[in-house]
């Protein structure tokens, strides 16, 4: 019996989702004390902000698998998933909500690591996480643990979207591609490389806050995830009505990306990234903006990858090493499930 | 062969939820068309709301089971939700976001009943879904489908607050309690009762913009779901000080509701409602606000069920219906799980 009770209380239970006394006191012990600010404090059905002007606004449900990965887990890449989506809109990363559905049994020693890895995530933005929401289900009808984090703030560079992309625009990558998408492979796959690669999981409000406070003429700025650039850049050249020429070797793709891709039959350019982004902006500045990538961490490997034109409007056209030409299409199938 | 691809074109695949080709196919054709508005339909990485001054910003994951209900269904439930959360702040239900979490194989003619229930329930309070998210994960890894809306919207009315009650004050209750998780029980067990049992689930900003546009000094709304009106009025109670005086006999409980709960062994103010609401102001405008309440739909039982007193500080006292006094505790231990 005692046994049994020491067990259960290092494991979430159905009653922590009861809406009684054991979410209050798991709410105040674990939530409170990591993101502790005064609206979270306040406890009420609806934390009140004070905004002004435009805001963005974005959602994101995380539901990868492993929880934890090379270079991340699932907590740090719930805070960074949306920190980018807002910063990708040029926008402050000011308030989060969170919400978790966990499976009963999930280790309490598992589920603190997560939160302070969030905590530690919000600490690069100053985003603050302000209301909360927890749900636990029955064993067997969640894999763990899904997060939600939902994210506002005001909007410092209006304008920014991926229709005003304009032939002559040069398009620019923040760094190497394709290893959130490897990392979680590798994870899945228990494979055990001898290399270095990890997740680029990371806020990008440090690096975008550089780019939004020079004069550079932005057009389009976007984190590349699911389905990775070849989702961006296909949508792009769409909703631009804008074709976009790639040259294939200037795409920075590190070796151990390029390596599973060619085990598994992937393209990196169809991996996702959850720290890394494409950027379109007049070719006058793009030098500039260059340099600023380069500056951030995990920038290193950033490059002007290609260029918007006239011709082939709607479509990415990849100039290969070997100087052929093909369509870069949006990806389709199953792809990588649980990448985020 | 085809047998297979027409069972799987009317099932969600994991491809829905890859970010290429079939993701946005989905995203178009059903919830655009759904939740047809201008800044959904700009499809950035954020949407763009123009906000000023207070703003009320709240989150909720849904996981109910099962996902259809006597009275409403998991869409319905996630709008009303999350609408009812920014109403009892004194705001005015705006924007919402939506992230799925579906499960592989999950029916779409199902996904899509439970879309229209949610663009029939945002009708009710004139909110917008302006941006979302859609995760689909292997089979076995949800139970079908989970919902996570997250509103804001501005404050009509700012200091409403769980802390805010004052010794003097009354207390009334929107509606019958227990409803909701009533109807959930019944669902569960597959009952068949011979009853008009329904969920109360319900928006309640329509009500709610009824008592803000009159002169009521209100002091704190909430809508009484996990844990009942038992967690609220503890709540509240520690939250502001004070004490709170029920009279058991005052609570409107449907003869159904007090049925089963006799059956089960639960306590109606233990019990969720999603469409009913508890209201603390001075009694002087107690009797207003009432009859208010009682013009709305579901209002006809509104009753003042107690009042805030100084002593008891920080608990709930019940008046039970034979002259007898006892304490009503904040609810402990599993309830029902998935109520929510």
């Amino acid at each position: 019996m005692s046994f049994k009770q020491s067990t259960s209380l290092k494991q979430i239970q159905l009653a922590h989702g009861g809406g009684g006394l054991e979410m209050a006191k798991l709410i105040r012990e674990l939530f409170f004390t990591a993101f502790d600010n005064p609206i979270l404090a306040a406890e009420e059905d609806a934390a009140v902000l004070n905004l002004s002007g435009p805001c963005a606004f974005t959602t994101d449900s995380f539901t990868v698998s492993p929880l934890f990965f090379a270079g991340g887990d699932i907590g740090k890449l719930a805070i960074a998933g949306t920190v980018n989506d807002l910063a990708m809109m040029g926008a402050e990363p000011q308030y989060l909500s969170l919400a978790l559905v966990i499976e009963e049994g999930f280790e309490l020693a598992k589920l603190r690591t997560i939160i302070q890895s969030m905590a530690a995530e919000l600490a690069k933005s100053g985003a603050r996480i302000v209301c909360g929401d927890t749900k636990v289900v029955p064993k067997g009808c969640a894999d763990g643990l899904f997060i939600n984090t939902t994210g506002v703030g005001r909007v410092l560079r209006p304008g920014l979207s991926a229709a005003k992309l304009q032939p002559g625009d040069a398009i620019l990558v923040s760094g190497d591609i394709g290893r959130h998408g490897a990392a979680i492979l590798m994870a899945r796959e228990g494979l055990q490389l001898e290399s270095d690669l990890i997740s680029d999981c990371a806020s990008l409000w440090q690096v975008v806050e550089q780019l939004l406070a020079l004069p550079f003429e932005l057009h389009a700025m976007r984190d590349a995830t699911r389905g990775g650039i070849a989702a961006v850049l296909n949508e792009w050249a769409v909703r631009s009505g804008v074709g976009i020429a790639l040259e294939e070797a200037r795409l920075p793709i590190s070796d151990e990306v390029q390596g599973l891709c060619e085990l598994y039959g992937f393209e990196a350019t169809d991996l996702a990234n959850e720290g890394t982004f494409v950027l379109a902006l007049p070719k006058r500045d793009a030098e500039g903006a260059l340099e600023v990538l380069r500056r951030f961490d995990g920038g290193s490997k950033a490059a002007i990858i290609g260029e918007v034109c006239e011709d082939h409007a709607g479509r990415v056209v990849l100039t290969t090493a070997w100087g052929g030409r093909r369509y870069l299409d949006l990806p389709q199938g199953e792809l990588l499930p649980r990448i985020c």
